[in-house]
């Protein structure tokens, strides 16, 4: 029995991210690279389930697609479920010009991990709190120079530098729901 | 034969916009309040079609449907496609901010107006082009009060409160392109 799940999206850093956590929960998984078409939802949920039936209608074999997205409370949940269009057009120093003289800098960044395999259809989230800095902190990919996790004084784009950021992330926390449960349902499977 | 077309939007301006040219061009429409799945495309184009054909498995008869955006040249097509999300979190004030010291400031107004039968699909486009303003003019709804046609010097906004604006707009050109198609075809059923 072939237990590969195929990690399909157009974005390597997430595959990236997601890769340690999988090994070291023994679980197999290869990158798929492939746009996927989203829908405009105001849940990421939404988006994240859709994607995941589109990419298993493509391979036709078990699938993991995320998506997620920062919303900064100020901006009334901006740039949320459109993070990636957002992040390609006005980028960092357009998050950071929007929240310039703003005290309130809460923000907090969301992933959704779906599987399916058309057997089971199942989502994990994962969230974690923080602010937006005044200026950009490291490098990383994306938001992740403006954005300082609560409990931390670095940035992720810092702690990806460092290694540490895919120990901690959003992403990291739905992808260890994820292999928690994939590991009973696979030995559910076995037996 | 009844001839009614049902206009599916969540937001009634459209429909205000586009009614007195339909009237004109004695085509009979009704507005049909509904918001719509909308996929996330780079294309309007693509997102109206879909629209479109949602709209009609969901009513069973003749639809209108209208996508259109901002695209600002400066900040790369933002906020484009997502026009709506934009501006109910950032609204004009972020768009205002983004652009604030910066020169360029040319920006074009694009609508699709898809319609569908389930005989026929067909979709017509507008565009307008002009510049954002520095500071907000009148009133009107959604980025009105700061979009000034070329060879106008007052915003979209201004001209919506004398009741130009439906008669030169983006939304207009493909209203307009729509109802001379319509007459067309209209005719020729009868015929």
């Amino acid at each position: 029995m072939n237990n590969t799940i195929f990690f399909v999206s157009g974005n390597k850093n997430k595959f990236n991210e997601i890769l340690p956590v999988m090994l070291k929960n023994n679980i197999q998984i290869q990158y798929f690279k492939q746009d996927l078409i989203e829908i405009q939802s105001k849940r990421i949920e939404e988006i994240a389930k859709q994607k995941a039936k589109d990419a298993y209608n493509f391979i036709q074999k078990p699938v993991l697609v995320e998506d997620d997205g920062l919303f900064i409370e100020e901006l009334k949940g901006f740039p949320g479920q459109y993070s990636s269009f957002i992040y390609e057009t006005i980028g960092n120093d357009g998050i950071l010009k929007l929240l310039k003289n703003i005290r309130d800098r809460k923000a907090v960044f969301k992933a959704v991990i779906a599987y399916f395999d058309n057997n089971i259809e199942k989502y994990f989230t994962g969230e974690i709190n923080g602010k937006i800095v005044e200026k950009k902190l490291g490098f990383g990919w994306g938001y992740d120079p403006i954005f300082v996790p609560e409990g931390f004084t670095v940035s992720f784009g810092q702690l990806h530098e460092n290694g540490k950021k895919y120990q901690i992330s959003h992403r990291f926390i739905a992808t260890k729901k994820f292999c928690n449960w994939f590991n009973k349902y696979r030995d559910e499977k076995r037996n």
